[in-house]
């Protein structure tokens, strides 16, 4: 979706102007592994003291999930938790505080629902699709044909398909290959004449829950309803296709898309001490889908960047370079906020020395992932590692390659090192876009590892000598 | 529920008639423990031979959960699924097939849902508890009160209850306890004036799930609508409620009861050879919620315990007392099955030798429990040891002391030995009456296995000399 230009730059970014295009950071060498992790064994380890016995981030994380609930681009709720985010964090007296505007798509679910009406009439539990188009009052009545994946539905004939729901049941193959039947399920059936689309939900397991998330409409075809389906009746109705029993099933949606809505990144600073106009920015994405609470996608992971922010402020611990925050909008469905921060900084962004997204769920921490050149990842893995080393202690240094996030993505294509902080992942995707994305999935202990993780990981990379790419 | 006592006695039981009351059952010992495993050794394998590479059962229960889904008593999948098992027993050839009428309660569940209207909107993920009372149609508004335990509810003033909906956001103290607050919560609160309940859904894991289940109103109170919360909005409410901030509710449900509805027992059995006025009767409920399958609770168990007497007979093996199966009708919500086979058989219960009933899931089975008058424990667990060793390869052997099950309840009650299938019982109640009691949750070895145990434990029970009671 087009984002346009924030051409607004706040006073703490008007330093970059004033420095000549093309002047790079710092480029001196970090000292060796061994010497780095010396250096900030002592930092590391008050930081660390200070995160594993916090309770306020916590008090926060509750706040935003409990009383400010989900967070959908366009919502009253996302505009309430970045109010409240700036106001605190003002009161908190970071050296900036900045709400940067962005305009953000604007996609209502309205009333919706699915119902098998032959053979034996029953509601099927359903989510309808982020970005789909609704259906009429009367809704979608249609029998249903039944695909296990792509190249199924590619061999049936248009007769097959025309004027049909089409069902994926597909399977499970992690989530980066199911979900193609989420984004491109619906003009893939479009494109066979299909009226409607159901689609597995993009999960392993599955007590009866739906989950949303955004599908991409191809130019070319005609845009058709499309909501996500439980496993539960994803395997149902491919046994019925099996057993060669007609389903007819009625679709109804009221979603529809708004024009852009207003809304803003939430940017909080530490500035630095030597190199202010070189930035480390972290964070993770403040929007959420509009079920559940938005708790490991992604509160908690803003939650956890904030109160890191908080932790080295309290310990009057100040970078020689800046360490941001940055509380992205819109992942979700448009990726304004990412690609609104990238504009907002300009020529700024030669000066992002790192930038650390947490998107991946506030389970047990274990690491970090780099994405980097590859032509730069074996001398920057080995600059991370001590940083690692530094993490041992709550077992979450362990330092791989290939990383990143969608919000930092704008940042990473123009060359600054990503790193994403990474979890045992165990359960993530039980729970990802779902009514059962919820505070009480997250452990307060996960929260404080996070924290401390972002605030040593930052602190470091924004003081080092040197930097991850040079 | 009153259940109409059955005075209609089909032929087959019409022997029992013709015994003397008190004529006891054969009393004759055993063989030692050794003994009885050797003398069944070569017909146990032979029955776990053909029940592990049985495909038919799979297929019925496919066929029960997939083309007839759920069975709520009253409904007409219920009443479809008796007639597809008596149809399809009889085309088998068992040597009685009866379809033994029994009126069971009609509740209905009716359009319903709960949303949260103040502070931030959002619909809540609800079932509505059976039996209970609808709302009118505009629904119940209130705020709410939300307490952790009846013992909070009994110290709260009237005036904190009166014209609330009060939320139950009880610990999970396991199903046992925790489904307190589901049967006996809307009656404690409305006693206080309470005008609706929300309680937390009777499981230890959530994916957004909500649970139904019956409750029980007391007599002496008004009776108010009552509904299922899920675990993860059940910790909302408490927050909410430790924050202080108001919560309003509305709360719609068209539930209502309608007059009882017909319904009945399904009954086969292969006759004994030598005492056939002597029964072994073993089973599962027929009868499920109206959500999900019915899979687990009680598919399962049913098209284990048929499929069991269809292997003994595929196998020409008929032991020398009558070994019967029932699916019996509305466990779930007014055990007029169970009830109304202990009429049906008149004095026929004192030559009910064993009770077995599969009524808690089919995970992996491990084994039977086993309840019956204490003083007779020790002797019958003795008895029974050697016949659990005839599992041990598919390592289902283990025999325990406790067990039976409500359909078999009201036999028990009368002396007659109960035994429960037992499994590991990981997630049972992670899916029970919800929309995640589906067959994909169900392995198809475990089905098998069950079924095993169930026709190797049924006819040694049947067949050998001696009882577990003297």
């Amino acid at each position: 979706m087009p984002t346009p230009r924030i051409s607004f730059l706040p006073p703490a970014l008007a330093v970059l102007t004033l420095i000549a295009p093309g002047q790079a950071p710092s480029v001196a060498r970090p000292p060796g592994g061994e010497d780095l992790a010396a250096m900030y064994r002592d930092t590391a380890e008050r930081i660390l003291d200070a995160a594993m016995k916090d309770e306020e981030g916590w008090e926060k994380l509750t706040w935003l999930t409990t009383v400010i609930g989900n967070r959908l681009s366009g919502s009253e709720r996302l505009e309430q938790a970045i109010d409240w985010a700036i106001e605190r964090m003002r009161a908190e007296g970071f050296d900036q505080v900045v709400r940067q505007p962005v305009k953000v798509p604007h996609w209502v679910r309205g009333e919706e629902g699915a119902w098998v009406i032959e053979p034996s009439p029953r509601r099927l539990p359903m989510l309808g699709l982020g970005g789909s188009v609704g259906t009429s009052e009367d809704g979608v009545v249609a029998e249903v044909v039944t695909v296990a994946s792509f190249d199924e539905l590619d061999a049936l004939p248009r007769s097959a398909v025309e004027g049909r729901i089409v069902v994926f049941a597909v399977p499970w193959e992690g989530y980066g290959r199911t979900v193609r039947y989420r984004s491109s399920g619906a003009s893939r059936a479009a494109a066979k004449g299909a009226r409607g689309v159901l689609v597995r939900s993009a999960t392993g397991r599955s007590l009866a829950t739906p989950h949303t998330g955004a599908l991409r409409y191809a130019d070319d075809q005609p845009k058709v309803p499309a909501a996500a389906i439980t496993l539960e009746d994803a395997e149902w109705f491919a046994r019925m296709e099996r057993l060669g029993r007609p389903v007819v099933v009625r679709l109804e949606m009221g979603a529809r898309t708004l024009p852009d809505a207003d809304s803003a990144n939430v940017i909080a600073e530490i500035r630095g001490s030597e190199r202010p106009d070189e930035v480390v920015v972290m964070g993770g994405h403040y929007d959420s889908w509009d079920v559940g609470q938005g708790a490991h996608d992604d509160g908690a992971a803003c939650i956890a960047a904030w109160q890191a922010l908080k932790l080295l402020k309290n310990l009057g611990l100040r970078p020689k370079r800046t360490l941001r925050v940055v509380l992205w909008t819109n992942e979700e469905n448009g990726l304004a906020g990412g690609t609104g921060y990238r504009d907002w900084i300009g020529d700024g962004v030669k000066r992002h020395v790192a930038a650390i997204e947490m998107d991946g769920g506030a389970e047990r921490p274990v690491g970090f992932g780099l994405g980097i050149d590859p032509a730069a990842m074996e001398l920057a893995l080995a600059r991370l590692r001590p940083i690692g080393a530094l993490l041992e202690r709550i077992e979450a240094g362990e330092i791989t390659g290939g990383g990143g996030g969608a919000d930092i993505g704008p940042l990473m294509r123009e060359g600054v090192p990503g790193l994403a902080l990474r979890t045992t992942g165990e359960h993530y995707f039980d729970w990802h876009h779902t009514d059962a994305d919820t505070l009480d999935k997250v452990e307060p202990e996960n929260l404080r590892r996070a924290t401390g993780m972002l605030a040593v990981m930052g602190f470091v990379l924004a003081d080092m000598e040197g930097t991850l790419g040079g």
